[in-house]
Parts: structure tokens; C-alpha cells; sequence
């Protein structure tokens, strides 16, 4: 008898990761489909899964927010997103319509959390952060290798506040002035420096942007003290960007943690994704798994 | 045969409340004792517990941070604290040392998310933040009743870094310039206003005090999305600061989370405690029953 197989989706501002496999680390075929419209690029992942053998079921790790309360009328939605045309995209329902498997969907960083602490760098710690500085800039956690359920909604780290010091402010983000995603996202260095991200080369660029991906670190061990915090993302493609975030975070700390976890080991508790770009689906895959029928 | 009793503590920087009853909702003794010095603080509360009957255990709700680690040769300890001449006070060792029972020790902002989680304005809720602003400012939170451990040390919300747009700047945190404590507890008032808290009747100074506090109970539910924000400490005595607060809450998050819970009912969602000043000492007291022999 052929092996079950699962679908996983990593579904991200620039583009969707779409795999198949009998378990999230026994993947078989995967693809990336780029992210336009929601309508041409939903249109695309169903094309993917349909040319696939027969699914048990799928999991979903999406840019967000997401509805993720499922007695709400708009369940499984990306619902007030900065990601243009994407506002109020019935996410979850066009993939289970069309392909008539059970879908579980969850944030894309909380996918890359669980996909690490099952599969990559959080392997053996009992909580872990994950960090992703990209298009957007969102935070997930998982504990004990689940996603914590008991609250209201997904956490919504990216749009923390933090200080800044600009004078001429642009935030990248509609809602807010001030927060993670409006100032450090790939999105918000494009805005403000002028250029992509990957074209920017002035060090006082880079300096700001661990400073503030620092104070995104520092909050959010403050607020969970996750085993490790695993920060990935295109923007973290840039030379030494880690390890100036790495001096940040031991500078905005400033001596008042003596976790030896975190103050000893500053290089092993701020690390990149051992899955590389295959933690968000390894993470979906493993909710399918969770979630047939 | 008469009730087993349990103790309960709660070490504030200002007082320590001190409770013996049956259960945390029987309390049948209680006193308040002011925080001076430890070797005189702790005498004093040793004192009261020898002259009330055999307990079981006692629980212990404590400013911090503390070593909750029961494999460091300083677990139980008070480390880091800006609160001047409680650095690396041995808490628990010296009151089980003097009392001869099994002692636990937990944050006083956790023990408060757990008394009223339990017996008040948190029933019911699958989980619960407790915001403190009085000398120090912390944030606690309780899950389905437990306060979670699968992190390196227990949550530091209070110093969470976050804006502010003062020109002469003045942070009453030593560790930290721009942290929630070092801007919004009534140390840090009274360091940048010259008076007590209580006699501050600038309307500037409370403006300003409400977006700080917003911008900490933005960053609590970015971060965990609790079922409701419980705020108590002595600062929150101020007359119509609460109502500040909530309204400086739906500003700061500005339309972008559309949690019905939060911004339909803002006034249910960020509540004063229902147990008043016995928040803390009855989560201590829940915390006591949990950890007996």
C-alpha cells in the first residue's frame, strides 16, 4: 500500500511554497508559485495540487491576519492584511472547495516554528520563536510542539511598537507609525532607503535595521522567553545582518536578563533556520498531518 | 478535624501582603507589612507566619526578576531588580529555611493573572494578562488556569522596550532608557514630574502616561492575545486613567486587529481586578495548595 500523503502550503507575500509528502520531512514534489492576485495565484496552487496524487489533507501557513475562529462567517480568512488585494481573501475556503480535503491553516510563522522545533534548529527545546523579516515581519511560537490556542487570535508580533529615531518618518505599514513590520520589513527598507533591500549597501541602513530587529528580540523574550529565537526571511539574506542583531539584542538587554541560555550562548539563541526556506512548509505539512479526516 | 491551612505572600516593592487561610478564596488572616530592608522585611513576615497555626505550605507572588530555575544555585532568588538593596536576596530560601515548609515562588504579576483567573475577573476566560503599575510595572499571564513553564524564565514585560517623544528624557529603570517600567510606573512618574504619583494633576502627565500603558497592553496582546487584560498597581488609582488608557488601546491599534472581544467591548476587555489589592496574594495562596508535600 502507498504511503499517505499530505499537501503543505507556505503562503507569503512574494510567493507561495506549495509540497507534498508522506510526512513534513519526506517531501516528494514541490513547487513556487509567485504571489500576484489572489485569484491567479489560488488558481495556480489548485492546479499544482490537482496534478498531485489524492491528498489526505492540507495545511496552510499563511501571511496574515488570519480569522483563525472557526464558529466566525469569515473562518480561515486573510482578513486586514497591508498586502494589497489581499484584503479579505477566503484563503482556507477556495483550497478546500476545490480540492475537497480537510485544510487546517495557521500563520506562516507559527507554520515555521512548529516546522523547526519539530524538524530543524528547535529540535529538543521545549519553546521556540520564530522571526521572519521579509515582505512582512511577523513572529510565531510554539511549546512543546504545538501552537498555543488558548487566546483569542493568532500573535500579531510584527505589529508591535517599538522606538525609533528617524526624523523624516516613513513606516511601511498603513495601521501604525511605529512598529516592527512599518520600520524593519523588506517592504519598509525599500520604502524608506528607496531602493530593494538587497541593493541597499549603506552600513547606517543595516545599523537601524538591527537595532530595530533587536528591539523585536528583546520583546519578545520579554514577553515569552522562548528556548531559541530563529529569525529567518529574505531581508536576513544580507552579509553580518545576524550578527548585528546578535550585539543589538545584548545591547538592548543591557545586563538585566542573566538567562546564561541567552547571555552566554547569544550566537546559538539568535540562529537562521536550519530548514532554510522549507521551515514555513514543513510546519504545514505537519498541521496536515494533525488535521484528516 | 480542622482545614489543612496554606500562606500565601505578596512581595511588592512598596508592601508585602501576608495571608493564611484554608483556600484562596478562605482567607482568614491577613497583614500588611512595609518594605524596607530584606533582613527586616523578611523577619517581619517570618514573624507573622510563626504566630498564625501549622501551615501546609506557602506560595510566594514576588517582584523580580527571580531565579526560577531549580537547577541554579541562586533558584529562588530576587537577582537583577532595580528595587536598591534587594539584589540577590535569597527569598525562598530563607522563608522555608525559617518556616520549615515547602515554599513556591512565582512573579507577583503571574500570581495576580492566577488569583483572578481563578476567583475573579478572569473566570472563565481560557486565559488572562495582569498588568501592574505601582513601583515597578510587570505583565503577567495564566493559561486554562496554569502559569506556563516552557520557557527559559518567566515573562519580562515590563520591560519591553517602547516609544516615547520626550526631549529631556528621564527613565527610572537603571537597566534600560526607553522600557514600559522605566517610562510608566509610578517610580519612573515621579522621577520625571518631581512629585508622587498621586499628586500629579497634569493632564499632560496622564495623557502621556495612558499611550505608554496602551502601547504595553498593545504589545501584550500583539503577543499573546489573551481573553482579557486585568490592570491593577497604585498608579491606577488615578481617576479616569483607566478610560485614558482603553481609548489610547484602540488607538494604537488602529483598526488593524478585528478581535471582537478587544474592539467591540474595550471596557470589558482591559478591566480593573475584581479582587482589588488581593489579586496577588491569592494566586500565592493558589500557588501554596499546588506545591505541598
Amino acid at each position: 500500500m502507498a504511503d499517505k500523503l499530505y499537501g503543505g502550503i507556505e503562503a507569503g507575500g512574494t510567493k507561495f511554497i506549495c509540497a507534498v509528502g508522506s510526512s513534513p520531512d519526506a517531501i516528494t514534489s514541490r513547487v513556487q508559485i509567485p504571489t500576484t492576485t489572489p485569484e491567479e495565484t489560488l488558481a495556480n496552487v489548485i492546479a499544482y495540487f490537482k496534478s498531485q496524487p489524492p491528498l489526505e489533507s492540507i495545511g496552510i501557513g499563511a501571511f496574515g491576519p488570519l480569522d483563525l475562529n472557526e464558529s466566525s462567517a469569515t473562518y480561515g480568512y486573510i482578513t486586514t492584511t497591508p498586502k494589497a488585494g489581499w484584503v479579505n481573501t477566503d484563503l482556507l475556503g477556495v483550497i478546500s472547495d476545490a480540492l475537497a480535503v480537510p485544510v487546517a491553516l495557521n500563520t506562516d510563522v507559527n507554520c515555521a516554528a512548529l516546522g523547526e522545533q519539530l524538524y530543524g534548529a528547535g529540535k529538543g527545546l521545549s519553546s521556540v520563536a520564530y522571526i521572519t523579516v521579509g515582505t512582512g515581519t511577523g513572529v510565531g511560537y510554539v511549546i512543546n510542539g504545538e501552537i498555543p490556542t488558548a487566546r483569542l487570535s493568532h500573535p500579531e508580533m510584527g505589529h508591535m511598537v517599538i522606538p525609533h529615531e528617524r526624523k523624516n518618518h516613513i513606516s511601511a505599514c498603513p495601521y501604525h507609525n511605529s512598529c516592527l513590520e512599518g520600520l524593519a520589513s523588506g517592504t519598509a527598507l525599500q520604502a524608506f532607503w528607496g531602493v530593494p533591500a538587497e541593493q541597499i549597501d549603506d552600513d547606517a541602513a543595516w545599523e537601524e535595521e538591527a537595532k530595530y530587529l533587536a528591539c523585536g528580540i528583546a520583546n519578545t523574550i520579554f514577553g515569552i522567553v522562548p528556548g531559541r529565537i530563529i529569525i529567518g526571511g529574505g531581508v536576513m539574506a544580507h552579509e553580518r545582518l545576524i550578527e548585528d542583531v546578535r550585539a543589538q539584542v545584548i545591547a538592548t538587554l543591557n545586563g538585566y536578563l542573566q538567562i546564561p541560555q541567552i547571555v552566554d550562548d547569544i550566537d546559538g539563541y539568535v540562529a537562521k533556520p536550519s530548514l532554510g526556506d522549507m521551515s514555513g512548509v514543513t510546519g504545514a505539512l505537519a498541521l496536515a498531518t494533525r488535521h484528516t479526516n
